[in-house]
């Protein structure tokens, strides 16, 4: 690895936390002003934009680019104003910082406030999506935290064109241009030096595919947030309302099917699935989706002459963020909760039932960031829960477990107020 | 790396898994019927555990360990019986599990409860002491973790002798001896073994000297939270009390100086510095604390005849654990802060001032874990704090940051309740 490169980074991570102190003790006024002046900028500047985007579409081919992939890295006038109203949102949020937490008086008189403070420096790693790149600076911004953003080489020209954005906005409204930066190359020993500056950078949070995450979770020796894949289960107990049944599994795999809070697996309880599984089979089949089944399913809808195939070992396991799904029959709840706590990825799981009881029993037994009672996995996300943005959901269960809003970009500190009082 | 040792680790990871499944819904009157078992058991067992350490004391020279070493690893009936003591109080704190952190009711009628649950399973990583063992082992069963522990080579018969017994008040309480496990070998590739498997094991510990704490961070695939050392600094404002400075410096330093939360580093404005720091100076000194000066300050004590050594420049970012204090002159506030900022390990950090507006901006600015105004860093501590017991103080800022208590061993997680919504 080259020594400029290493240079360049760790000068790059030194003017961050030199930056994520003055930010700590920025007014709630300030950051908002930084926050609506690149709300400004960004449809002002859409020329500008479009044009550090046409050379990133101009090299997708060379980078061997999907058509998916190619859309996800457009922007167009309309999606330079979307971005920008996801701004001014978070400027409208409640400031996190500073919130007390917890306050207690000790016997001898000393007063213990624990209260919410920035992380400090937080590194995010990711790929092409140019509004992942607006998104975690404004959330890093109004919650207090110098970013160090790292995104991938098909959208570099636009990331370099957005960050010059940010920082002139940050500047305008006198806070350092250092508390958002891009690292300015996309040379693979970059990433690896800046995660290991663990004395600069404080929080990792990788957002991308799984090879990408695991990457950065091995090569890091400072703290990561993972956000990994969605292996979300619903499962359909004895005691299931039909109808209800039918609409969840539904909704909870064609809504939108590509995302990470979309089900992949189908378990049905083995008393209903004679009865139960034809009509759901047949509601999913109606939405074009294709059903991978363990012999006990395949058996039950082979004699109504629906639609299957058998599943492979690994499709059980399987995030497909397609139109499919793996199905099994689950000989008991105790079964089906030990079913997904072996092969659910613990991000997004969900019962059907009337039955109280059964609920209770899977809502507590089962080892999941979210778990539902008859309600669709798709609910598992920032916006729904209240909490006006995300930058993730995370998939540990450390610091942050399920969406992470601006609360969860936060540590905290402990102040402790006294009159002289020794230790005896 | 033997094939068998690789097997050997996973095996025992797989079945803390397993374990950890039920001790997450074990109630509160079952792992508390295993605390108090344990708590009998100890005592009654002393000859066998004397036995053992006795062949860990007859290794001890082998080892080469000090006087101050073989003193930590050391039993006899007097610290059995504090240790079982331990164990009762921590049977007497409250059951985290469970907790509802959050509730809220949203717009479509979901109700999302966020509640406290287990981490998982939870790998320590210590070194020579015994009472380590016993209480990160019911640290972890009171707040519903399976324990991992790895303890040194030099307490090897000792922790094998007191893992025994938390098995067996384990099977005594109806719960699996598998919650408590500890690795059979103290061979290194062992535990290089265990920090990677991060799909069975959530979280790591280690407790211990920086060496061993760096080495597990850097080997870790698994989210670790770190205890370092404490570079904790008291800065003594122009407006201090005088008669209130002096108590808290030499406090801070002297009252159990071979401790984290001790000062080792001691600040004093300059506006005060000539009539304040010969005062200070005189005090340390009575209670045989040696003064390491910058030239500001040496240059004073060396006026007013007050012993003291030039300190070299490593000494201003050191944990001495000893009598022994680097002394600056701070020419301002803001650089007080400064200087805490880049030179402290964020530990623990007091000012002491009678000018309410410093001490907030100094409250506000110093980023470490805890900052105190007018009391001794010697107060952060998690019994302290009034949490009951710790399993140590985080340097860490993700999850748990300062003294880490049974809630601290705890996530969270979402439990959502609906009557069929779907997401549109």
């Amino acid at each position: 690895m080259s020594a400029d490169l290493v240079q360049l980074v760790t000068t790059l991570a030194q003017r961050a936390r030199a930056a994520s102190h003055l930010l700590a003790t920025a007014s709630t006024e300030t950051k908002n002003a930084a926050l609506v002046r690149l709300a400004e900028l960004l449809p002002a500047s859409a020329g500008t934009l479009l044009a550090a985007n046409a050379k990133d579409l101009a090299a997708a081919k060379e980078h061997n680019l999907t058509g998916a992939q190619i859309d996800r890295l457009t922007l167009d006038a309309k999606r330079i104003v979307q971005i920008a109203e996801g701004v001014r949102q978070v400027a409208a949020l409640p400031d996190p910082v500073g919130e007390e937490l917890e306050r207690t008086v000790r016997p001898n008189g000393l007063e213990i406030r624990k209260l919410r403070v920035p992380i400090g420096v937080i590194g995010i790693i990711y790929e092409a999506r140019p509004n992942v790149t607006i998104d975690c600076a404004v959330l890093c911004l109004k919650s207090g935290n110098a970013a160090i953003l790292r995104g991938g080489k098909e959208i570099f020209h636009t990331n370099t064109a957005l960050a010059a954005l940010v920082a002139e906005a940050l500047a305008q409204a006198g806070l350092p241009r250092d508390a958002v930066q891009l690292i300015p190359t996309t040379d693979r020993a970059a990433l690896t030096t800046l995660l290991k500056l663990d004395e600069l950078i404080h929080c990792i949070i990788p957002r991308g595919g799984e090879s990408l995450i695991r990457f950065v979770a091995e090569n890091s020796t400072i703290p990561v947030i993972k956000h990994f894949k969605g292996v979300c289960f619903v499962y359909v107990d004895k005691d299931a309302d039909p109808a209800m049944a039918e609409r969840i599994v539904v909704n909870a795999k064609v809504q939108r099917p590509g995302v990470c809070n979309a089900a992949e697996q189908l378990l049905v309880h083995a008393d209903a699935a004679g009865t139960l599984l034809p009509r759901l089979a047949r509601a999913l089949l109606e939405k074009k989706v294709e059903l991978r089944c363990d012999p006990v399913s395949a058996a039950i809808l082979e004699k109504h002459g629906l639609a299957h195939r058998a599943a492979a070992p690994g499709d059980f396991t399987s995030e497909f963020l397609d139109l499919i799904i793996a199905v099994r029959v689950a000989p008991s709840l105790d079964d089906a909760i030990a079913t997904i706590n072996r092969d659910s990825s613990a991000h997004s799981d969900a019962i059907v039932t009337r039955d109280a009881a059964a609920a209770q029993r899977f809502l507590a037994g089962v080892d999941s960031a979210t778990v539902f009672w008859n309600a669709s996995t798709r609910f598992n996300d920032g916006f729904e829960f209240g909490l006006g943005a995300e930058i993730g959901i995370s998939t540990d269960r450390l610091h942050a477990r399920g969406p992470m809003g601006l609360r969860e970009l936060c540590s905290y500190k402990y102040v402790i107020i006294g009159n002289g009082q020794l230790r005896g």
